[in-house]
This record gives C-alpha cells, sequence and structure tokens, in this order.
C-alpha cells in the first residue's frame, strides 16, 4: 500500500516553505502520486484536505480508487445527473468554487499548461506559482512504499520475461511472444508500463521496434523490452539473447555493452551528475569503437511515469538524489543488421547504487 | 496498402488553395497519413517532395517504415554516427535547411504546438499559416484504402472478442479474458487500439473500467470494449452481454440502449449535424427514463488515432462529411451495480450509414 501521507506532507512542507496555501495539481501521474486513481481531471491540496474535481465519464472510477480525500465531479447545466457531490458549470467553475472553500491565501500550481494556468489566472484574478518543478521533485523521492511498489513490478516482469524466453523456438514470430509478455502481466493483475519490445534478427536493430510476425531464425539475436505496473509504478527491463548457436559472433560487442552499462552504474550515488552516468556509458563504448551504434541517452528516471525526471544523457544538468530510481540502458544499434541493449533499474542510495531487478544478463539458446 | 499518393494530393490542394508553397507537419498520427510511418519528429511535404526529420533514435524506423520520401536525421554537433543523410544542429536547425531546400514562398503548418510553431517563425523570419485544422479535415474523409484497412482492423477486434466469449466461465477474471483480447490480437500482427476494457459486475457501471482479477459470476453482466489497428487504422468496438441467466434483469435497459443507436444510427448521413446525432440518442435514452446514467459523448471519429474529429456530442459544432468513420456508442452507468454500452464503428457514405462492424449484439450465456 502505497504511503500517501507522506506525500501529501510533503506538498504540505513545500507549500509552508513558499508561503502559499493551495496547490492545484493537474496531469494524471500527479494525482495518482496524492490519492492513488488517475482518474480525476484536477486535485487541490490544502492544509486541511485534499479534493479533486473529476469528470463525468470518470467520476465513479475516482470514488472506488481514490484512497481518500473529498470528490467532486462538474456537470454542464441542463445535465441530468444521479450523483452526489457534482457541481454545476464547467471546468473551471467547478475549480473556482473549490478554491473559494480551499480558504484564501496564495495559490501554486504543478502540471498545468499554459492554457489552463492562464485560464485559472483570469477566473481567480490572482497569478499562480509554477510549483511543477518542485512537485516534480518530490516525486523523484520514492519512498520505502514506493520501493516496494517498483520491486513487486520489476519481479512481474521478470516473470513475463522467463515465460517469454521460454516460449522461443524456431519459427516462434515476435508478435506470439509479446503477446505471451502482454498476457503474463495482465493475468497477474497488472498492467503493461509500455507495449512490450520483442525484435529478431535485424529488428534488433531498433532502439523502439515494433513486434511483427517476423519469425525467429537460428542465428537470430532477441531483443525483449517490457515493464509492468504495480499500484501505478512502471517497471522496466531489457535483455539481449542469441539464438541458434549465434552468441560469438555478438559476444565482443555483447560484454561491451555490458561493460559500459557495469560502469555507470559504479558511479551511481546521491550527488553525481545525471550527464557523467551517462558520460561514463559513452567513454566505455568510444573506447570500443562502438559509440556510433549508441543512439539515445543512457537512461531515465522511472515511477508513477515510465518516462520521468532525472534523465540521464548529455543535455542532463541535474544530479542524482537519495531515493531516485533510473533506468541504465546503454545500446548499440546497427542497421539492418543487429541491435543489443541491457537495461536494469537502479535505486539511488546513501550506500550507492542498488539493482532492483535481478534477471540473468548473458543468454544464449 | 494505404494510398498515400492520395493523401499527398489532397495536402498540395490545400496548399494551392491558400497560395502556399510547403507544409510543415507534426504529430505521429498526422505523419503516418503522409508516409506510413509515425517515427518521424517532422515531415516536410512541398509541390515536388516529403520529407521527414527523425530523432537519432527512430531514424532506422523511419527508413524501414515509411512508404516514399527523403529521409534526414538531426544530431548533435560532436555526435558519432554511421548514418548518411544525418543534419548536425538541433531539430531546429535541422529543419530550417530542409526547408531552405523546399524553395521560396509562404509556409503552412499542422500539428504543431504553440511553443514549436513559435520557435519555428523566429527560426525561418516568417510567420507560418495554421493549416492544423484543414489537416485534419483531409483525415476525415476516408478514401477507399483506409476504408479497407479500418474494415480489417474491425474483423481483428470480432475476432478477439469472439474468443473473449468463448473463455467466459465462472470464476474467470478479467484481467485473463483482458489478456486474451491482447494476445489474440497481437498474434494478428496488429497492436491493441488502447488496453481493451474487461469489466464484469459492478465493475461495469465505470465507462472506462479497468481489468482486475475480479472474477466472473453467475448472474454478471460483463462489458468489453477492444480494438486493433491495422496499417495505423483503429478499430473500437463494445458489446455488453449477460452472464449466467441474468438476462432478465437488463433486458429493458439493454433493449433502451440498442435502440438509442439504432435510432442515432439511423439518421447518420453526409450534412447531418454531429450533434444531432448524440441528441438523437439523447432523447431515446430521456423517454426511457435512462438519461441520468449517460454520461458521456455518443462517439468520435476514429482512424489513425483512436479518437480524432468529428465528435459526436452535445458541444459539436461540425456536421458530417462523406467518408467520416465514427463510433455510435450509447451507454448507460449506475454506480455499484452494472453498466451497458453498445458500441460499432459506422461509415457516412452518401447513401447514408454503413455499420464497418458486425458482431451480434444480443448476447446471453
Amino acid at each position: 500500500m502505497v504511503d500517501f501521507s507522506t506525500h501529501l506532507s510533503r506538498v504540505r512542507e513545500l507549500l509552508a516553505e513558499k508561503g502559499l496555501n493551495t496547490l492545484i495539481v493537474m496531469g494524471s501521474s500527479n494525482i495518482q502520486y496524492l490519492i492513488g486513481s488517475d482518474a480525476p481531471s484536477a486535485a487541490v491540496v490544502s492544509f486541511d484536505d485534499v479534493v479533486t474535481l473529476s469528470s463525468r465519464l470518470e467520476f465513479t472510477r475516482t470514488l472506488d480508487e481514490a484512497k481518500h480525500g473529498k470528490h467532486f465531479t462538474y456537470l454542464k447545466e441542463g445535465d441530468v445527473a444521479e450523483y452526489e457531490n457534482a457541481i454545476f458549470g464547467g471546468f473551471y467553475d467547478a475549480l473556482k468554487k473549490l478554491l473559494e472553500g480551499a480558504g484564501k491565501g496564495g495559490w501554486g500550481y504543478a502540471g498545468l499548461s499554459q492554457e489552463t494556468r492562464r485560464r485559472l489566472e483570469e477566473e481567480l484574478g490572482s497569478a499562480g506559482v509554477d510549483l511543477t518543478k518542485d512537485f516534480l521533485t518530490l516525486r523523484r523521492r520514492k519512498d520505502p512504499s514506493e520501493v516496494e511498489a517498483l520491486r513487486s513490478a520489476a519481479r512481474v516482469a521478470e516473470r513475463a520475461l522467463a515465460k517469454a524466453i521460454a516460449m522461443l523456438e524456431t519459427g516462434i514470430t515476435e508478435a506470439e511472444v509479446a503477446a505471451e509478455i502482454t498476457s503474463c502481466i495482465t493475468r497477474c493483475g497488472c498492467e503493461p508500463s509500455f507495449p512490450p519490445i520483442v525484435a529478431f534478427g535485424e529488428h534488433s536493430a531498433h532502439p523502439h521496434a515494433k513486434p511483427s510476425l517476423r519469425k525467429l531464425r537460428r542465428g537470430d539475436p532477441v531483443k525483449m523490452d517490457l515493464g509492468a505496473r504495480v499500484d501505478g509504478y512502471c517497471s522496466d527491463l531489457t535483455r539481449t539473447l542469441t539464438y541458434g548457436g549465434c552468441y560469438g559472433k555478438f559476444q565482443g560487442k555483447f560484454w561491451a555493452v555490458l561493460k559500459a552499462q557495469e560502469r555507470a552504474i559504479e558511479i551511481i550515488k546521491p550527488g553525481v551528475q545525471a550527464r557523467e552516468v551517462h558520460m561514463t556509458a559513452v567513454e566505455t563504448l568510444r573506447r570500443e569503437k562502438l559509440l556510433m551504434y549508441f543512439n539515445h541517452g543512457l537512461g531515465h528516471g522511472v515511477g508513477l511515469d515510465i518516462h520521468e525526471e532525472p534523465y540521464l544523457n548529455a543535455e542532463a544538468t541535474t544530479s542524482l538524489l537519495p531515493g531516485d530510481v533510473v533506468t541504465v540502458e546503454p545500446g548499440i544499434y546497427v542497421h539492418g543488421t543487429f541491435g543489443i541493449r541491457i537495461e536494469d533499474m537502479v535505486l539511488v542510495t546513501e550506500q550507492g547504487p542498488e539493482v532492483l531487478t535481478s534477471f540473468p544478463k548473458l543468454l544464449s539458446l
């Protein structure tokens, strides 16, 4: 069970620090962070309360999913509806009414579009303070309950990957294997974090290959990238294996990618620049003369969003915090030939890196 | 095979009509409409050419998927890469270079964010003309090749739904049935248009229920909403059936929803207001005293996006065009108890409505 009271306390500390009374939050994963449901359109946090506003379509899902808070829906004038807690008027009218209840004082916002922010400022007659970055920084610091959810999500992904590997045989299609991965994750009561990637042979050279009816042949590399959500928290795991005795062809390159991953993971700890972690992999691949085939950032934060702060790439300006969970996923992609990527999830702790995924890396069938 | 030359001709007619030379297109489904791949970040259509610009990460997918056009990738200064057709500099620098090649004259854009539009206007030193609405209107008019893809996508959804129904038995979970749907669609070499909804009993009262470990019991209604993509084109199909002899309880309401759907479909033809189609269902449900349980719009356009123009709801201001494909999906949702939705895809033709989905509607197991 995710510890929402910790999340609310953090938000209230932020409000107090900024001298504000109310935070208006939009964006499905931001709202999920507060109440455990992504159904509402907006949430309003004050020192006493958390109140949400849902479209009519999603309102009953909010009622059934939210772990706490008071919940309202907005209806158009003339709508006929069975709900209590219905506010008539559009979204902005309803939000304005909720904010009247939230007491006087300054307001901040997180996750609002420019358009929504402007419209709200008009409605409320005062300027809000943009706390989006601060809010996303709170979300980076995974608490023990969130780490537990991420570990469970990693276990589900590993189970699905094991099933997928067990079914590899000459003639099976990428689509069949991808179907089994999704099926396994779904039967665990989870959603996939993203549509799984299963890529055989030359398809593995596309970082974001889509599963096709391409059949597995002896001598193919097999790249699989998958994840599951537990309580909204995403796992993300990639392995590349070789099928039908082709390991020799890839051996050198496989070890180079693995070395790039290991060196990058080793330096992970609080205070290290995100860019530096990326550059550690870059330098390893440069020495191996494979840098020209590494065409993406080394990794990304992972939590309620499959891609979130902090990003590990050449442009990153942030440094790692305790509680960050990041992927470390160097890859090389030789167009028309093959690709290799190895990806794990790493928790940043004061004691250094803790790898949350534990699936074997060297796999040759 | 989708007829991309028709799509390009339409865009060029639009440019000629507006007195412009070049159209800059962003948004994955907009780009897919032009070249058959959603991998590029931008496409530039001129009278001679269609040229795309992809991130390094997606470039080889563009090369392998695009049915025609010239393709470039943008790299950062200092990047080491194996690609021909690489332009060094950021995205905007690269786009500016491509536009120099596209010749002089005015430019239009479709699918750009405000931020991107502003940045491009700065880079190019001239204002662009917003053709987003015109472009989306072109996309509404499905040509025969697109209707064929939508029909195939409907067949795949129907096959998956038949499999799902065949596996219904006391004790099976929503998740297991959803897994089979996704698996069946994926094994056909397709992607799901969206994660399927499988909702038993009281869960069916959430319009957007998420499949859970809830087990099927005698007396449950079963709501399933699913779709597949063929060549990028989405199907969308919902059926609600009753399991274990509970049909009597729902009979009256089921027929009311079906009547609302049939009445709405009947009036569909070119020139009819989208709002009027919605209101036809509203009036039917009002007479049946069920309007308070109908909490969403009647339907939406469907094509390369699962939700696209035209929307059938109370706020709609457009009228139907020949070639529009829309869903017609009235539903009623009684919180804590049950929901019923029936959804089909309808092609708008000069001869009236042509229903593209043909799965039986009255199903009582």
